[in-house]
């Protein structure tokens, strides 16, 4: 791709998306995927695949498809996702709890390198995945010494604009909320919410079709 | 709106993504929102706003505004988000019992009514939010007796499939997936899959710029 080139949001979220089909092709080795082929896994139109797609330089090849490695290790490198991510997370309650153990996490790159809590029983406390439970007073020492680049909020939301300032503050740049509330962010950051009632509403709105 | 008009899924995504910063207008009582007021909290720019709001009737004056009550009202009409909507969840490890406990879920009118889990130490004890947990082998039962009309998964990946099915035979029209596997669904229901890795993705692509 020409570095001048701005990829539109809505096509890096759907590349994002095309990387589990093509993980699969992998696995049964197939070499080459069709973009009707590589829509239909991802429940897009192939005109959709191939218009993303092009963003990405010349994979394809008329009347053949794509070839399945080139295209998954372009995508993963175009995405940042060939390399490990070094992730904090605070709010240990269930959410915390399944987020840690979700397995997609590391095989994806995202490694939780420290867990904070503000609950004095939960602090101290070792985790099976080997962590042990940091107070979040430890936070701004734990980003820089840990290098942690994402944080993770699935605190209360009362609690979570406080926790968030405190990543800000840190250097964190980049913070994944699970918490129901509109974080404030500087200029310089990024928030990804994570809404499952906006899935929901999705599905509702199609049953009353 | 024409009853012939399809509006595009994204538009439909966008607009439940609008309810949110309205319900937070009419609790502040104010009465009309730019779109560039409206475009400003959701981060979508003030065009697409127009643009998707064009589909759902005339509510906008242009220079003026929307009426914040009349589009909040019409938006979750359409959206089918003015009513309660049944919910069951199979799978009471750290995530199910999460969404359980998710106070977005109840505010925004999903309403769990069954949970069922397969571990005998989990079946028949009471959750504090009021229900008793069942054994997956009622699945079939409890969705027709309590009208369930969204199945929630949050088991293993190697449980996925077997409860999508027997929601399926239920009779269950619509999955929200959190389970890190793609389902096989007839073409009669439908399917949201849950992934947080999607967010990371993002985030890591736009640290990487």
């Amino acid at each position: 791709m020409s570095s001048e080139t701005k990829i539109p949001d809505a096509t890096i979220e759907r590349v994002a998306l095309y990387l589990r089909p093509l993980e699969k092709l992998m696995e049964k080795r197939n070499q080459v995927v069709s973009s009707e082929k590589l829509a239909e896994m991802c429940k897009v139109n192939p005109a959709q695949v191939r218009k993303d797609l092009s963003f990405f330089g010349g994979f394809g090849v008329r009347g053949v498809g794509y070839e399945v490695h080139d295209l998954l290790i372009e995508i993963k490198k175009i995405l940042a996702s060939d390399r490990e991510w070094r992730l904090g997370i605070v709010g240990l309650d269930d959410m915390g709890m399944a987020l840690l153990y979700h397995k997609n996490f590391l095989k994806r790159g995202y490694k939780f390198v420290a867990a904070f809590d503000s609950d004095p029983q939960k602090v101290g406390k070792k985790l099976p995945i080997g962590l042990v439970v940091q107070p979040v007073t430890k936070i701004k020492q734990l980003v820089k010494d840990l290098d942690i680049e994402i944080g993770v909020i699935t605190t209360s939301p009362s609690r979570a604009q406080d926790i968030a300032d405190i990543y800000f503050e840190a250097g964190i740049l980049a913070i994944l909320n699970f918490s129901p509330i509109q974080l404030r962010t500087p200029e310089c950051c990024l928030v990804q919410n994570v809404d499952f009632t906006l899935n929901l509403d999705h599905l509702a709105y199609k049953l009353s079709q």
